[in-house]
């Protein structure tokens, strides 16, 4: 089976334009099938502003309505997704950037909550994985922006890293994936202040050792939680630590590596 | 050889939404191969007007400067181009939206000219044909936003008709290509005022006669002899029409079709 590496970027690479070259000239770089999915960092955050399109928040949480859709489906799929590809071009990665509607890529529905609306926000119910096969074997690198479609016209806004899992639950069956979510810290880190405490393999017994002995960063138990359910689903690996360093969480000299026993 | 149709349509349908749903459904209905190439009507003037960026003119011709550019890469590439295609997809058009970057679907070098600088506007050096024809047997409909790239990482605003042509040409040798101009007039007209003055088919001899007579509105030569050009390149067909008649268009009942001898 062929490896391939399913990696998500954080929106402080992308609001970092020497970062994002230097990022991106690394994953041109590397040999293997490769998917580079993408947030929007604060660039729709500002975009918002300078329209004077106000985010609501109902309970701490954003909600996207209409021109907040609007918002990102430009910034999103259209700027930063259209300049990563364009930049990929130039060191030569065949890269081609889609949304969820493009070849019905990613289907969601809208999400539904007893309670909250949260406006157009979509929850993943299938990829299509045939299409992504069939585009990775003409050498083509994917770059997904976080905009699904419900397949009745709607685009909704859906979070980057659940896309990143799902796209690569969804390829395990057909390749060996690696999930890479890169952030801003150098991985899972024993103490949160220590950039050297990486934790470099971590292995479902030893989780619920550090998880009982508090030794896990609360804000990280959520996101552990979901990489150990895409091992659960056949992600072969799931690596987390710092775009900066791309070459060596692949080549695995860097970074948290989350495997099943 | 399989037919293929390229589609342009104009600004005047992208800005209004009933007619854009009701083009959309036609181009979903129809089968066979298609492309649709797409400009952005107002909303891109629009959003440059909301985010406060002057439009430069020089010597009457608009200037792509960098903010311009951004927007119309969002504008076009993000919010008009996914929408059309989660429309499509609405519609049981598996329709996948493109810019010239991704996969590097259409190459263009930035504009020279001895006297004026046009800004970021490329013109078109080189189509993929290989991308269009794997996604095309793939039953995939293409949505292109006139947009290219130069392969140095730098995004280039280009004119749609100038796309679709282009595109037209490229692909002459793998299918029957027809070019279809979508505006808002019934066809070419013998008398600019009476849209029942359609001329039905245009042939070269038929063309020179009524240019020499100065039937032909002096607007419409330079589109003309675009659509000749590409006859004489290997198109096998231009058809000029109202976009609401699509499919009267394909079937040869309305607008103008433009054939060699």
């Amino acid at each position: 089976m062929d490896k391939l590496y399913i990696i998500k970027i954080g929106g402080n690479i992308i609001d970092d334009e020497a970062k994002l070259a230097s990022f991106l000239r690394d994953f041109a770089s590397f040999n293997g099938k490769k998917i580079l999915v993408h947030g929007g960092g604060k660039l729709a955050t500002r975009m918002a502003e300078q329209l004077g399109v106000e985010q609501k928040l109902v309970d701490g949480r954003r909600i996207t309505d209409a021109e907040t859709l609007k918002i990102v489906t430009m910034v999103y799929a259209g700027y930063i997704n259209k300049n990563i590809v364009a930049q990929l071009q130039a060191q030569h990665c065949n890269a081609m950037g889609l949304c969820g509607a493009d070849g019905d890529l990613m289907l969601a529905h809208k999400r539904q909550h007893p309670v909250l609306d949260y406006g157009f926000v979509g929850d993943v119910d299938a990829i299509n994985t045939q299409l992504i096969h069939t585009l990775l074997q003409s050498n083509i690198s994917l770059v997904l922006a976080p905009i699904t479609h419900d397949q009745q016209g709607q685009l909704l806004n859906t979070n980057a890293d659940t896309i990143a899992q799902e796209i690569a639950k969804a390829m395990c069956s057909s390749y060996e994936t690696a999930l890479i979510y890169s952030f801003e810290k150098n991985g899972v880190l024993l103490d949160v202040n220590d950039e050297d405490s990486v934790i470099p393999e971590l292995k479902p017994a030893y989780y619920q050792e550090l998880k009982q002995k508090n030794r896990i960063f609360a804000g990280m138990i959520p996101k552990l939680d979901n990489a150990f359910a895409a091992l659960n689903s056949g992600v072969r690996q799931v690596i987390i630590g710092k775009a900066e360093k791309l070459n060596e969480l692949i080549n695995g000299t860097s970074g948290t590596s989350i495997i099943n026993e």
